[in-house]
This record gives C-alpha cells, structure tokens and sequence, in this order.
C-alpha cells in the first residue's frame, strides 16, 4: 500500500517496475540530438494516414505495441490503460488504442500527461487494482497547431516565447515483476500537484504558465520527504523550454532551493534549438513521453543514472478559454524513479 | 487492497463510503421529474457568469463546495480531486476547481466520467492513496451545442434521436469514516469497460454508440462476479436515452441476460421527454452525475434502494473525428453502490 509522506507524496512500498517502454517520434525529432534513441522514426510525418490526427493515433498505437513487445507481454496481460493527449476530447487516445480491447481510463493533463498517466498506473499497480498498466500519451505537431493556434497553411510567424509541439509518442508497462533486460527501474514516489495560476495569459508563453505548478510540486515534494536537490541525478521538467525553466529556477532560488546543477527539460533535450529553429523548446505530451522514453529511461537502465526525479507540467488552457480572456493555469505532477 | 474478481471486476475490501455528495442544476433540469431532489437549481443558465463555458465551471465549482458542506470536511481534508466534462480540453474542470487547491487528476471518460472519477476515486480511498477524494463531473447545454453541433442562434432542428446536454453537475466525497447522515453508501466494486466500436457514424445518435460498451461492461462484470441482475434493485445507465436503452437491452437479451425489470437510465430520468420536448433523452457528464447525486443515492441513503449498479456511458469522439468520417467508439465504466 502507497505510504503517505507529509501532505502531497505518496510513497509506493512495493516499488512498481519499469516493465518495458518505447518512444516513436516524427521526422524534426529523429533529427534532433536524440534521434539515435528512440525506438522508432517516422521521416513521413502523416505515417501514412489520411489526416494528422489519424498520424498522432497512429502515433500511440506504435508506442504502446512497442513497449508491450519490450516487456514480453501481450494487451491481454495489461489490467487498464491511462492514456491522455492535447486534442479535443483526447481522440488521439481513443482512435489509437481502440483496437486493444484492453480497459481504458482516459486523461487529461495537458503536457502533464506522462506524468499523470505513469503516476496513477503505479498507484494502480501498487495497490493491486492492476499486476500490469500502461501509461502513454503523444503530441503531433501539425494537429496541434491547427487546433490550438493557426492553421499551417497561413505561415504565421511563431513568438521568440513559443515552443515547438513535438510529433512524439512515449509508452510505459509498469507492474509488478522483473525488466527483461538492464538495471531495474522502480517507481519509487509520487506527488500530485495542484493548480496553480500567476495570472499568464499569453498562449504562446506557455513555458511561464507551467512554471509556477513546476516549482509547487517540487516544493512540494522535498518539503514531504526532506530530500534536497543534490539527492538527484536528475530533476527533469516537461516541458518547460528555456523561458519556464528559467523561471522556476528563480521561483525556487527564491525559496532557497538550487536546481541548476542538476535540473534538465525535454523541451530543451529533444531539438537542437538554434540548428532546429524551435525557440523556446520543445512542448506537447509527447515530448516528455519520448524524452522519458528513450535517454532518461535507458539511461536509468544502464546504471549512467540512479535517480531521476520526473516532474510533468501542464497548461490547462484551450482556444475557447484563452478567447474569453482566462489566464492560464498549470499543473505538475511528480515521479520519482529509481534505478 | 482491491481484489481481482474474475478478468476486469475489482473487489474493494475496504468498502470506501460516500462521505457527501450534492448535485447542482439549470432551470430545465429543475423543472423535470426530478426538480426537488437537486441541492440547487440555477433559473439563470448563465448563472450569472459572462460565458456559458464560465457558467459550466461554476457549476462543477458549486457542486464540489456543496459536496464537501454535506460531508462534512473541508478543501484541506482532500487529498485528491478527480474531475472531468466535456469541453475542450477539460476546461470546466480547470477553471471551476482551480481556486481550491486540491492535487488535480484531469480525467476523460466523456459521459462515462461520473463513474470513471467515482471508481477511481474509489481505489485511491481504498489502496490509502487518499484518505478522502472528490469525483466531480459537469455538462451545459450551451456550452455543448456551440462546441459539438451548431451555434444556438443558428436554431437548427433536433433529429429525433439527438440527446438534450443537461445544464448539471454532480460532486461526490469518498473516502474512510462514516457519512454524516442516512444509511452508510459503499462503493462495493468497480469494473473497467474497453473501447467497443460498432461502427456507428451518426454523432445524433450517440445512445446507440455507447450501448455496446454498456452491455460489454455489464456483461464482464456479471460474468465476473457470478452475480444476476435480479440481485439489484437498480441497473442504471446513463446516458443512453431511449434509443441506446432499447438497443442495449436487446444486445443484452441476445445473450440470454434480462434487465428489463431493473434498468433504468439517467438521460430518461432527468427529463419529462414528451412534456420536455428533449427527444431521446438527456445526456451530459452532468446528466448521470445529477441523477446520481440526487435521487439515487438519496434512496440509498434512505434504504429505499440498497443496491444499485451504475454504469457511466462514453461517446469518446470529436466533431474532428466525425469530419474525418471516424465511427464513434464507446466505453463503459460500473461501480456498484450498497447501503
């Protein structure tokens, strides 16, 4: 049973295992400073669909096969799903994972969603609701700008503040039992955050919206379990880009806490900024899916790291909203993995 | 710990208790059969908010604050809020709870969500992830008929197998202790439904897109438990309307399981169909949440019901989808209420 530490950790006791995990990402992703890790590339960025929703789908259905296939299970050895995406009503998910007949939770954290989806699956799995779950999520750039932003076809001229939605899926087996190969990868705690909201209304500055969440649930968590940043291999945000992890390194300087000599963002990891023209960074669910899915994790793997804690951030925005003159809120949940 | 009863029941031994639950409403809903079980009734759908989005959020924003009044406790004693509705990107739910500042788990279960929340809500109590959690869900009629079909201005007709989205939103507070008054609710177990998908293409006709994933969910969890429907007082669906009750009890009579004497459905409970003009019947994640949270659990507070089986229906596609010439899959959550 997970062991509450303070007000907001939960600390699992039979420290549910990385299973098997995948990343399949589009073609400016394989051309970035990862692109040798994932585990699948596609340099055709509809992967074959007739839209790019069908593509971002496709995505997931890719990841998820994957990181089945690494784990040596099949669906019917998976108790539920947590799946979650940045379209409107999560079709990504339902349309990508249908034909898996395996029980399906759908989520919503906006590019928290690797966070959130692999946090409830090792609660799930820790309290024996699941031996085994999946958490996935994705992103893909083309569908996410024609519904959040502007279609491409009009060219618009993106913000230096903007980050780059990453066409990128990243898929999670925990449970119970052993890794096929490499270091055993446990979940060791987890922290939900809560909304936070500074008054941002800038949607394409989506980096200082999440930033405040970011530095709360850190907080959060060191204050929980007394631990300090230098504990940590790794204190990796998603996504953040330059600008947010700027700013949350302020916001905890403020409160005495020093992350720089350890923190990192997969929107900063997954393109080469200046090479690849992205501006802020890298952003969408699927960014710090595959940014976990690929280096983080098989890094664990190798023993290059023992300790990474993974914090994912949302914007919890729409069009609609941001029309009617809301600002932005954020959220960050946080997990810690152990290898 | 839950148990795994068969391939997808989960047994919660604990029994989690609905420590509060509160059901807010638009004027519509007020004036249907069920007017004077709600805890509120709003005569103004804007509830005095400059945007039906707005409106929405505060109905979820109510329908929590109530919730927690009745149980008892307050913002602080939470340990985690899971909410869900139909917007875009899930905005009621951000803007409506995030002043509250309770760890926020973002959930998309379409119509399923009552249930979807409420089961896993159920399973943090249960495992001791949370002492106490919310499970919140919302609809608006205004704010679903301009984001999934016309602009209300525009005065389109109504085909006769449309649903009317209620204007609702439904909270409930589950955890350990005692309930303040009435006979204790249980959450005795819950069941994961898959994605079914049977082709179904027209988006006016979403009951008979989800009543197969219904009678799948019924069908694993009686398979599951041994249990027959003439051991419950209640089935209650919601939300099928009247065309997706109908097929749903024929799928189920195909396969040799008998409902009729038992089933009923929140989008028929929620409106006087013929005085109320609403065609097949009610819909909305706020439809099944009110219902639940007013005349059901109300008679199991009462001991006038003692055990009810209620399965939250999902249509999980997006106008996108439909476009695309995408089939509307469906899914199905149950959670089985005791008193």
């Amino acid at each position: 049973m997970p062991a509450r530490i303070g007000k907001y950790t939960l600390e699992l006791n039979s420290k549910p295992v990385i299973l098997g995990f995948a990343s399949v990402v589009g073609k400016k992703e394989c051309e970035g400073p990862l692109g040798k890790l994932y585990d699948q590339c596609h340099t055709d960025t509809t992967l074959g669909e007739s839209s790019w929703e069908k593509a971002e789908s496709r995505l997931q259905n890719e990841a998820v096969s994957l990181a089945l296939y690494k784990a040596g299970v099949k669906n019917t050895d998976i108790d539920c799903i947590f799946a979650g995406d940045l379209l409107n009503q999560c079709i990504s998910s339902t349309f990508g994972l249908r034909n898996l007949n395996i029980p399906f939770l759908g989520q919503y954290g906006a590019c928290s969603t690797m966070a959130q989806t692999l946090a409830i699956a090792s609660i799930f799995t820790e309290s024996g609701a699941a031996k085994r779950a999946v958490a996935v999520t994705s992103s893909h750039f083309c569908s996410a700008e024609r519904q959040f932003r502007l279609p491409l076809e009009y060219g618009g001229q993106r913000t230096p503040t903007a980050q780059w939605t990453a066409t990128a899926s990243g898929a999670i087996v925990v449970g119970t039992g052993e890794q096929k190969s490499g270091n055993k990868i446990s979940v060791e705690s987890v922290t939900f955050g809560r909304i936070t909201d500074y008054g941002i209304k800038d949607a394409a500055n989506m980096g200082a919206a999440m930033a405040p969440a970011a530095a709360q649930t850190l907080t959060d968590y060191l204050s929980d379990t007394g631990a300090s940043p230098k504990d940590f291999d790794l204190i990796l945000t998603g996504d953040l880009g330059s600008i947010g992890s700027e700013l949350m390194e302020k916001i905890l300087t403020k409160d005495g806490i020093d992350i720089t000599a350890v923190h990192n963002d997969c929107g900063l990891m997954i393109y080469d900024r200046v090479k690849q023209d992205v501006h802020a960074g890298g952003s969408g669910c699927g960014c710090s899916g595959a940014v976990l899915c690929s280096i983080v994790m098989q890094q664990l793997a190798a023993g290059e790291m023992h300790k990474v804690l993974f914090i994912g951030t949302g914007a919890l925005m729409s069009p609609t909203s941001t029309q009617q003159g809301e600002s932005i809120p954020g959220v960050a949940h946080l997990v810690y993995l152990k290898s």
